[in-house]
């Protein structure tokens, strides 16, 4: 079975593993599934081929033998769901590790989402340092939530899970702005992730096609 | 086995069922699972007692024996694979579902929340009208592209789905912004859902629920 995913050919974060084919490579690479990448660019993936096994345009899409999949949590959640390694045996512990993956893509990540469109799009409106106070405000409180729930914790629950994964890798994206600074455990909890080694294969992976694409 | 959720004592909504306990009580009301609701105010919702199950504060929650869940998204995947009818047989059919109810969540849902969350919180600001063009813009991108995938179909794959009920229930939060107006395949498809007697039922549980509260 070949499982194909789809990334940039051209990643607008350079490289630093924020797109969202991060997670679905750190996934694979978790469980040990070797896959390959079909790169698409900012055109391509808005033409009828794409939009076919992706409505919404976006990146990335996930193909096995007759199956197509969008959206990076639910692509994570069926490669934890077909391998071992991703999800507690226990049901009880498997359904709160989902519960987290739901939370990092539904109240994590939008906050976050915001305040970074609103840096790349809304700069220079005169509105912009106003907003900001209050996007600041509530992904702060978020993110108040989160560091309290972890608490000294390795990881949310008892062993590294899917929930992990998407949280930490929805918190990444945090990383240029210096957002996560006001949070040590957060921060700590993040490079605790960073570490993991499928995490760097991953890493590693997306950025040879930013490498190779801007011809270095 | 019990099963509670919380909802809240008088919600903002007035009883419009937008409120995030509706899709949890929509999904039992299709598997047909009776449940006890634990009514919570904006301040219980802040409490140890409640941040204990909900670490980010809000509802629903959803507990059984031993197990205490958040997450509408989670909970109503968990209700989907102890019971049938929310997801179907067929493995790729079941992922494909799945992938839905993230993009409800995921996809869907952040620009309508960050339509509504200016509408509410902003109104009064000098950049209101011109973000809101913006916005507005933002969220009709993706409601052209669930349009094109729904097409004429009667729900987004063969059968309704855990899949469609998540993504009737964040549609159905425009609803009082007439947004939908512009979108009749959308507006079809809503009603659709909520045609449903397993929707109706859980319609009328949570507006008694205000009424009661409302002294009614």
């Amino acid at each position: 079975m070949t499982i194909t995913i789809t990334a940039f050919e051209t990643s607008p974060d350079r490289g630093r593993g924020l797109a969202r084919d991060m997670g679905v490579r750190w996934a694979l690479e978790e469980v040990g599934q070797p896959y390959d990448v079909r790169l698409v660019t900012f055109e391509t993936m808005k033409q009828p081929a794409h939009l076919a096994i992706q409505p919404f345009g976006q990146i990335p899409t996930y193909e096995e033998s007759g199956l197509a999949l969008f959206e990076s949590g639910a692509i994570i959640l069926h490669i934890a769901e077909r391998h071992g390694g991703l999800l507690p045996q226990d049901g009880d512990a498997r359904a709160r590790a989902i519960a987290w993956m739901f939370a990092a893509v539904a109240t994590i990540e939008p906050p976050i989402v915001e305040r970074s469109m609103a840096m790349l799009f809304e700069k220079d409106e005169s509105w912009f340092a106003a907003r900001q106070a209050m996007l600041d405000q509530r992904l702060g409180r978020k993110l108040d939530a989160l560091a309290a729930r972890l608490g000294e914790g390795e990881w949310l629950d008892d062993a590294f899970s899917a929930g992990d994964l998407l949280v930490i890798n929805v918190l990444r994206r945090l990383g240029p702005s210096g957002f996560l600074n006001g949070y040590p455990a957060l921060t700590a909890y993040v490079a605790r992730g960073e570490a993991r080694p499928a995490f760097q294969r991953a890493f590693a992976a997306q950025l040879a096609v930013f490498v190779a694409a801007s011809g270095g």
